[in-house]
């Protein structure tokens, strides 16, 4: 395993790669790595010869009042989880690395950005662009997995890849989950063990919208809550449940009948640890593992 | 001379290139093509094996009051002019083709954007930087040269290509002149043959500054004077004189001394084309040849 730091010494490593005829795939990550995202680079190992993890904790995507500093950095146990998971090469920049001074360009998403956690994140999606965009000049990649856990996430990346003709395949793959449903992540390590249990209204609720939606449910406002009822007793605050639109995320109000493939996202606190999650209504497995 | 208009296909045809072991140089243009632009592509020729023109007006980079729609297309002949100067491919997309239904992400520069043209065309560098990252993403060169007559555009780039770290390295191509001075420029055509002569004043004036400067000259007043008394007898307006460092184009105030590399430009009407030019104080060779 090659662990570099420095952007175009990455580049350089990257370059030998493609030389040798191999294809790259890469898995851009923030570290605090999971079995969500060894199961990333699996499925990057499956499109590629080499899989390229970056950890990076990518501060123009963090506001104001958010996690950024105490978001946990932990490279050494990462390094760790990416060899296992089949990774032979992190990229660990720095942040003046990867933002050094005069450095300004953006990269901006459009509409795919405006609802869910654009509506309450606001410079969160052109630094999740920008710094993608960024890996992907750098890396050269054929394919880049990212986990349907950030839905949002993945779809202004499919926006960001398909209108600035980036020749790279998005892998899209499916949520890990913990046996009791609830989707890994890296800032579940922020809850209590209390609050880390009462996490399972979470995948309860979208699995009772995903039961319903499958028994012919199509009421925006019927689907949301199912969800609701179930969330608002573990929840300090909701950001959000809402459905939208599975491609373009447009939102469907609440008295609004789902016509098309609809995602059904949420984002809420428990404590201090901000979680989403989402099922693609009709098309995703329910979060919980029900007796058939 | 291959021309085509499909992004794939000149996906496809780049790849070729690369394929065969051949440097690839690009060319972006809006059409159009004259002396300066054969100029871009010689020099793009020299850093590379293959040339690749592209010719595309793209509308967000002009405003709504701007002259999108009467801007010249002469494909033809600027299919001649590229084959004459050394290009082998050219591609001339449709808009639809560039900007599809759906399309919206946007790349949005930062300060270099903001002075000069970018204070009186706000959307103008964001159209310019997202164009130029689409076609860089489809072709993939080496090497992509840019004329030094759009000065803040060459510097918008720059920061464009070091910023998102674009493997490309850009040629920066020094200004084709006119007999009189007068800089080349597709919106010439839009001029009277009086007003045509009248634009000598532009290369006059900043042939003065430019003297100025080198007989010690330091105060940005002084040498902006120098420029506006030669051209607003010709000029229908003006929307500025301005001095800026010639790197981040953080402009000089009128009281200003000029201590490091700067950029003396303008932007003016005579009648309804609007001209730009510019000078680099003390680098640039004089825009008027001069008896020594």
């Amino acid at each position: 395993m090659q662990v570099v730091s420095d952007p175009l010494a990455f580049r350089g490593a990257c370059d030998e790669i493609r030389a040798r005829g191999q294809r790259l795939g890469l898995v851009p990550t923030m570290g605090a790595l999971h079995d969500g995202h060894a199961s990333l680079v699996r499925a990057a190992r499956q499109k590629s010869d080499v899989v390229a993890i970056t950890i990076f904790v990518n501060p123009t995507q963090f506001g104001p009042n958010e996690d950024y500093a105490r978001y946990p950095r932990t490279l050494d146990a990462d390094v760790a989880i990416g060899r296992a998971a089949g990774a032979e090469l992190v990229f660990a920049p720095s942040t003046d690395a990867m933002y050094p001074a005069g450095e300004e360009t953006r990269v901006v998403p459009g509409a795919t950005a405006g609802p869910f956690c654009g509506a309450y994140r606001p410079g969160h999606f052109p630094g999740v662009a920008t710094i993608v965009a960024k890996l992907f000049n750098l890396a050269g990649p054929c394919v880049a997995a990212f986990g349907k856990k950030d839905y949002q996430q993945l779809r202004v990346l499919q926006r960001l890849v398909t209108d600035l003709f980036f020749p790279i395949e998005l892998l899209p793959v499916p949520t890990m989950r913990e046996p009791d449903g609830v989707a890994m992540s890296s800032r579940n390590r922020y809850l209590s063990p209390a609050d880390r249990a009462n996490a399972r209204a979470i995948p309860l609720g979208l699995s009772a919208a995903h039961r319903a939606f499958t028994s012919g449910e199509r009421r925006a406002s019927a689907l949301t809550s199912l969800v609701r009822s179930r969330v608002e007793p573990i929840a300090t605050s909701i950001d959000y449940v809402d459905i939208a639109d599975a491609d373009t995320l447009r939102t469907y109000g609440p008295d609004d009948t789902i016509a098309e493939r609809a995602v059904l996202a949420l984002a809420l606190r428990v404590a201090g640890a901000r979680l989403i999650d989402n099922v693609v209504l009709g098309e995703d497995p329910s979060p919980i593992a029900e007796a058939l």
